[in-house]
């Protein structure tokens, strides 16, 4: 067992800071991942931007690449949780599957840290083969795909749904929603405005669930309106800014 | 004016090469920068890989950067050429939109160094801004979403297509297109089964195609199956392949 470092030695002179919290030091590594990288982020940076000493950052998480692990675990427990609370919500494949797409498209409007992150895993992952990523689908990425092709075959048995390949249509869905995020760069050249401000992210929300009840339902003109009325509901508290990052004892499990 | 270095020094001690041509280099920096990423990659590596000495490289390429520049230019001016095309030849905003999204399909499957290159290249831009970035957007992305916005108009005016905001659609268009191969590291881990054989990339050129038509068109069931013809089509001549670069004489602009 190790004992916790003497926090009182701040590599910033601060006094003591007994309430420091994992999720303090979290909401700091995921800034500096984001913008740096795994390789160009520095556990100083992330020390000072925490206000903890580096002591105490070793003492939570052992390397920087546990650290990294665990931002990114952090974001995907979250996901996993509201995106299952959405699908266990509805009261038909309709509107569960509308469901899905909200949660899923406010978390990561709600995150844009982590798409980048999660972008730069996928790239490390394609270079070099990545457990780290293995282990993201396994725990939680499979199993969401799994819950979301389950109702869109329940829809087409229902009659609700076009006899759509789900193995198609489920990657299709994830593509309309994460896409706008993760080409944020390029969508800020094209055009003008903030990708990101409240009404450029209503307005896609909208766009994203008329594009996939357009597309999937059979009867098209109500799926239309039902998309409309999902997307103008307010928002599920899914507590998942990246300036909110603070989650209490729920912590999840570590990859290795 | 530079005079050409004596290639008969070869760092790989080669006979003379007088045929060692530009677009062989360009085909090596593509696979080194795809595996490596800007920062690793190395000029030595990409000389070797070319099978040409460095100083004919920093002939050709005054460095890594501009190389670099070359090889994403080289992609983007045969997509919009082909893409291009593709959007001349339709007989209707229907057919057009659909050749569209077949070009573009066909030109991110063949090149799946590509897909990497340019994911990398928006994560560099939102981490520190990126000139280059911009270039390609002013240069290709932004003519080509004009292009592609401008058959969408004509498309509701023509009746063809329900009134989508077409701001929404065609980046929605390009995220179906392209998500599947950005994401390819996710998919290879969530299923069995190669995302770029043969088969796969026909089932999702269709699956992508049929998904847009659902979407889009105001008689669905006529565009569903105008869809399935268009996919079936034979592949246009685009040589995209990551394993066929030659280009003869017709070289890009280079980005500064």
């Amino acid at each position: 067992m190790k004992t916790p470092p003497d926090i009182s030695v701040s590599t910033r002179g601060s006094r003591r800071q007994p309430e420091v919290s994992r999720s303090t030091i979290l909401k700091a590594a995921l800034a500096e991942f984001a913008q740096q990288g795994l390789a160009g982020a520095r556990m100083d940076a992330i020390a000072a931007a925490a206000g903890v000493n580096k002591a105490l950052l070793y003492y939570y998480f052992r390397s920087k690449d546990e650290l990294y692990s665990a931002v990114l675990e952090e974001f995907f427990v979250r996901l996993q949780a509201r995106i299952g609370r959405a699908l266990d919500s509805g009261t038909s494949a309709s509107e569960r599957i509308l469901l899905y797409a909200r949660a899923h498209f406010a978390s990561v409007s709600e995150s844009p840290y982590y798409a980048r992150l999660f972008q730069g895993e996928m790239m490390n992952a394609g270079r070099q083969g990545s457990t780290r990523l293995s282990q993201i689908v396994d725990r939680y990425i499979r199993p969401i795909a799994l819950r979301v092709i389950g109702v869109l075959q329940e829809g087409i048995a229902a009659g609700e749904f076009r006899a759509v390949d789900p193995a198609q249509f489920a990657p299709t869905m994830a593509a309309t929603i994460v896409w706008y995020f993760v080409a944020s760069p390029v969508l800020r050249k094209v055009r003008t405005g903030d990708p990101y401000s409240p009404q450029a992210i209503r307005e896609r929300r909208a766009a994203v669930l008329d594009f996939i009840a357009a597309a999937l339902f059979v009867d098209r003109k109500a799926g239309i309106k039902l998309a409309a009325q999902v997307a103008a509901r307010p928002a599920d508290a899914g507590n998942f800014s990246d300036s909110a990052t603070a989650r209490g004892s729920n912590a999840p499990r570590r990859l290795k």
